[in-house]
């Protein structure tokens, strides 16, 4: 199990000492365009090693100590700065992929991809069309960290583990995302029993703060520290736990559409069956028509932008 | 099974995201006088909550939130700037603590005292002075990491697991502190088995070069990345887990000298036995003659600064 | 964190070995009537203490050793013979635990009793009345094994991980034991969408056959190897996570009912939130009309039996 | 990484359930000539695989699911009798053996072989022979599990976490087993600090005893509860971990012998680094005069009965 993170920033940092800590690769390459840097912070986390389950860990590129990864999770690119869209960091971005994706489809031509850097639904399909990889092995970490959000806030209010609340945000990882409602429930109790037109106004009030906390819980962060790391770490361990160990579990992470909801040639979130060979399934949800119209809406949304650009 | 971190910059949050992940605390309290970069941190850390083991997070201070706390961790503190030696950053950090303690002797009375705040091993002192707590509760960090670091590089250099090297940093941890050679083995292969000057010259420079990278690795890592951070988390950690799980293990912690070696009234590290009561015990290590008197010098260089101090 | 386990035959020394090597308890004392096993049991599992988080692991009895255990585990009685059905064991179990429980209520009066012995759910509700334990205080491990039967079953014929199923055994452990089949799905997909009497007649004839396999799972065990261990050891840990971590997770544990469904005064299974203080409260799920009149069968089964009982 | 275990008695499903519950494959395939009594174990273990992380587990033979298997670990055999000398089950557990080995040689041609049946130095010899496998690919449990008891013992008479005690038992897995005390030390103090003769009596019998318990350990446990499970159980997993990890420990494995202490061509334990490949490197000790001599006494006994087998 080797592992390969490009783009040691704060994000990538995070993901690096989740991923060593819970012992996720025997070797793990860490690569960034800033040596110095990276070549300190490897030299702090190779000193924790004799505390933890050791993983083998090296400074290097894809192109030499990273050859032949199981696993590339890009998380380079510029941070989105307080009050900017995540889409507005879309051209970037792309540069850099194209440079680093080269590398990658040369010396690690059956690697699982992890999309991390914004806007993550852009940055996914831009990698399937830069790699020409097979769709199952390009993953964006999507809306798996909304949705964990999304339970945690609603396990928050009803007092009990997040472990236990099934709710899901799908579509894209920004503004438009969508909040599944319909099927949202507690241990089997549906929070919205008879659909959202039927709750009461305060009930929907309180609902709908709960979803705007989830969307703009980025925002909030990253207004008060600057950027936001250590969740996204714990997000991509777990994706990568689950490919790891091929544990075939569901996560809404951003793929490429087929025509499921009447969505293609786009990626987005919705859940999926994660394994060892990446995606290996998408799940067909019953939504309800509204919810279909609104991840409609976020594909719309996503389509707009990834026209507007030369890929 | 309650902890407080007092102080959560780099090194603070580094403790906080490997504590959180090792699930080493039930409830866990966040104190720092950042209060909004604070808000932001914790908002951060607990949207990764749903991927691992649930603690209970809070923002909140000793006197509050934090009361009757089990063990108090203190990294509040001015970092150590580049070419700044450890105890240069002495009298700026000694007031911060006062002000921290007063509440830690009022609201946590019966709880252990994890100091990690540089110069540690004259903060442990003065944090003995300033609360009265009896000396088995007052924990420093010490020399565990440069430990930890010299086992790490001994390891490489062999091709063996650290596990399985078993040696010693004691005495300051900074530029007086000691190898002890003579007990250095690996799984039961004293490193160096006649002696120091039986040495033949080149493998004296080979290890004295293993010494001087432990010594330096601090500053090595400032140089490049500013700080150190993920190792001494993961140390923390480790002493954390010997205290909460009650595992008597031996660690090379700061804690106060009492005649051994003919050392008194200061704070330094050796190997002492920790245990849910704090430190249990001291373990009485035969030194050769060369390593006694260097750590009775390191004991005199620290004594030399604490007495410069108003406490 | 401290747990007494009564009763070292199969299912007790499972239980025990995973709730060691899975690090449950600081200390874990065993109790059983036959001591000379006993002590070579305890000693074969405290040889292996170097190779796992150690436990301090003693032999003894709640009276003395286990004094104010925070969790009482009892397995001790009868296991159940091929084709006996769970029912016609609670004689001779009754008076077993009669004497057990006396200690219990002396010396561990503020413990969580976890009640595992058969059949467990006249088992816990014996307990209840014997002790006078407040109801959230008196936990019968009920369906927990079944429903994790369940999911396992449900998610070996969809390819998917055990984890992504959400479904439920209710009712009793054991006959008359009821599958959830309106409320099952995999990651938000139903399993049943439109009413089992919408279902095609084969479909009916699989999901059926999953039902009785799940139900009928202890007996094909039973029938094979004598007695049946290894599972209810892993979900007895569960239980026990749940309530040292107080994770206010919902786990379908057996315990008193209070008029939900028209069912009182009896113990079974439905979903409850478990957490450092036992039972915190009970789900009250949608059922279908049909799977209602089943779970009241479910109880009125058991009310038959109990009233036989003289306790 | 895919695993086997032949032969699933009482030692065979503790490794099992040891090994699942501490995820240490990604499949594991369980091999008996019981089919219905393992068809039963089998169905109760995966009964548990809700609870923990996901392990494939197959019935089924090396020659079929178990083809190109990692590691087979080897416990089939005659359990030890009340009062029977390991030696004396030789015979019975070669011919077993050769039959099962057949099959490993050509369905597992580049696994390792774990063996644990006993009289475990004489049949990894005996495997090694058989098989023709390189001596680094063939790994007896050995005095791994002595090692553990004896380091278990000396913590407890201590009141030290056995994890700070460093001491190893050497030589033949039975009555002829070294003790060495000559390194033996706690934390880098020795516990025989001026050599075994400057003891006074008192202290030597001290010693004595908790030597004679160690190697007396199995049959006390046996006349107990009728043969030993736990212990080596997580013994075995031990080794599994520093293989599957690549972790490059020291363990006191048995191994082939080539000349060190001038013992050679038959296999006993001594410390050895374990890694992915098996068996990496021997370490050289500076054993005290006795020690060797009472190595050599070992190693002659083993030879003794290895020339009067036909192999
Ligand atoms: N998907 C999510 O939920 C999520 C959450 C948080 C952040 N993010 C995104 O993750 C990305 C990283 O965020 P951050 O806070 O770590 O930013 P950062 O600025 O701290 O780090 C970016 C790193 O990428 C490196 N880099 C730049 N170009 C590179 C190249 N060509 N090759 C290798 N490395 C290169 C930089 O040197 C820097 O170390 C951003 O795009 C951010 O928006 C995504
Ligand atoms: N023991 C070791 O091995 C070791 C290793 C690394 C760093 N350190 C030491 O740890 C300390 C922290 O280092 P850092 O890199 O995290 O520094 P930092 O500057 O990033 O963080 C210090 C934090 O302390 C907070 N703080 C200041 N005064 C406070 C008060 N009165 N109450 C609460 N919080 C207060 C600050 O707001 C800040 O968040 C330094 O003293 C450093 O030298 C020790
Ligand atoms: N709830 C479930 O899902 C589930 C699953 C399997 C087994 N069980 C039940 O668990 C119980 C134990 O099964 P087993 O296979 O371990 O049986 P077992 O016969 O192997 O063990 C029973 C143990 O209880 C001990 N014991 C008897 N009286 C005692 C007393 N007064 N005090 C202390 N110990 C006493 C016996 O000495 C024996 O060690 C049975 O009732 C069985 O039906 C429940
Ligand atoms: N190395 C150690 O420290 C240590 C410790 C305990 C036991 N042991 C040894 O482990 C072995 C097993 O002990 P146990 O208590 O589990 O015995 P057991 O009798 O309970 O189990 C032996 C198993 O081997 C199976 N078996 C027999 N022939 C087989 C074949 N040809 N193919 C596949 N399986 C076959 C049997 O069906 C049975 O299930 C014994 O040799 C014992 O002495 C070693």
């Amino acid at each position: 199990r080797k592992g390969v993170i490009i783009g040691l920033g704060q994000v990538g940092l995070a993901c690096a000492y989740s991923l060593l800590i819970q012992d996720c690769f025997d070797e793990l390459v860490l690569q960034d365009i800033a040596p110095e840097k990276l070549e300190g912070e490897i030299m702090d986390l190779s000193h924790g090693m004799p505390f933890i389950s050791p993983t083998d860990l090296k400074m290097g590129t894809v192109a030499e100590e990273g050859k032949d990864a199981d696993i590339v999770i890009i998380t380079a690119g510029v941070a989105q700065r307080e009050g900017e869209s995540r889409l507005s960091l879309v051209e970037r971005n792309i540069n850099i992929y194209k440079k680093i994706l080269a590398d990658v489809v040369k010396y690690c031509p059956d690697s699982i991809i992890l999309v991390v850097s914004n806007p993550v639904d852009i940055m996914t399909h831009a990698t399937l069309k830069i790699t020409g990889f097979p769709s199952s092995r390009v993953i964006g970490s999507g809306t798996v960290l909304d949705t964990a959000r999304f339970r945690s806030l609603l396990a928050k209010e009803m007092g009990i583990d997040a472990r236990s609340v099934h709710a899901y945000i799908i579509g894209e990882h920004g503004d438009s995302e969508v909040a599944l409602w319909s099927m949202a429930n507690v241990g089997g109790v549906k929070i919205v029993p008879h659909g959202w037109e039927n709750l009461a106004s305060d009930e929907q009030d309180f609902l709908s703060k709960i979803y705007h906390n989830v969307k703009n819980a980025a925002y909030e962060i990253i207004r008060r520290k600057g950027s936001t790391s250590y969740a996204i770490g714990l997000a991509t361990t777990d994706i990568v736990k689950a490919i790891v160990n091929s544990q075939e579990r569901i996560l809404t992470v951003s793929g490429l559409m087929k025509g499921m909801y009447g969505i293609d040639d786009i990626c987005l979130s919705i859940p999926r069956v994660i394994n060892e060979k990446g995606i290996l399934q998408t799940i067909n949800l019953t939504l309800s028509p509204e919810e279909e119209k609104l991840l409609q809406n976020s594909a719309t949304i996503l389509k707009d932008i990834f026209k507007q650009l030369k890929i």
